[in-house]
């Protein structure tokens, strides 16, 4: 295949969208950001990158916890809301019904399907233009309508992703084939 | 909404699908893996996430470089191979053709749409599972037919993603909203 060089670039399509949830000020705060991913299985571990100097960093440094809140397709104004409006400018603590799980102080969206609490494990500066947040996902959270099987329900959930190709959102589209399975008889020709 | 705790657990739904290649042993290797996120818009960084003792990443820390990968739906099953068998078992630099970019020594699958070309910046051992390596993502190179405008072309790419509530592989939807603008008038009720 001929190939061209585009330059350095953030190229990675497409990436999961989330809302990172952090008590500021013993205010309930989110950011969206499309940064993130997983980094450990046992313990679970998640990653979030945040533009250094971020309203929701300071949040998450006092409390040593913060939140990754999964949103469906339904909720995406609000999401693309968060990303744009800071919540040094603007109060977000009453755009969404707020809860708390075990940790106490990560703040989470009640209308997400689906929601990480995170205790936070480290802060990494690369030297960059972000920090990256490191936490142990101590508990998932679901709604009841979007649990099947004690896991997660994709379809349901109809979570969206971002493309840094063209700064949109897609929606998921069909299942295609079962991980760890479809290439069992593969072979190259 | 009423919630369920599902316990501690990698949910963040969905991940991207991503090739990661490294020379072993002077032999390139691709491994797949689902946990990568960028760090850093500028400099651009990546993090993967492998898991410890991974053929894979002997050759990442010998050279100190690697590459990113993205397939399209067309090279589902040799994508989940790669995920499937160790390149301790199975010469994985036969299964697709190979090219390099100015690092060298970071091998890039020709057939995927894109493919980013990454320098290691550092190793990250959070006591898990896993080991993160973060790289600084020096060119991007994609496939002239999957180019629109200087930028990749998420459409014709056809990225697909991993859903860890299923263990399954999702295409990519419809374009449902421009980023950083469909938000820009949401108000609260």
């Amino acid at each position: 295949m001929k190939k061209v060089r585009l330059g350095a670039g953030t190229y990675l399509i497409p990436m999961p969208v989330v809302l990172v949830g952090a008590l500021v000020d013993g205010r309930p705060n989110f950011l969206t950001i499309a940064y993130c991913g997983v980094v450990s299985y046992k313990p679970p571990m998640i990653e979030v990158g945040l533009r250094k100097g971020r309203y929701t960093s300071a949040g998450i440094r006092e409390n040593g916890t913060f939140s990754v809140n999964i949103p469906s397709e339904e909720l995406i104004e609000a999401t693309d809301y968060c990303g744009i409006v800071s919540g040094s400018k603007i109060d977000k603590s009453k755009l969404f019904e707020v809860f708390y799980g075990e940790l106490e102080t990560a703040p989470m969206i009640s209308e997400c399907p689906l929601n990480l609490e995170c205790r936070l494990v480290q802060v990494l500066d690369l030297g960059g233009t972000h920090e990256v947040f490191i936490g142990e996902i101590v508990e998932t959270h679901a709604g009841v309508e979007y649990v099947d099987g004690g896991r997660p329900d994709t379809e349901s959930i109809k979570p969206f992703v971002f493309s840094a190709s063209d700064d949109s959102y897609w929606g998921l589209g069909e299942k295609l084939a079962e991980a760890f399975n479809v290439g069992k008889g593969f072979t190259n020709g």
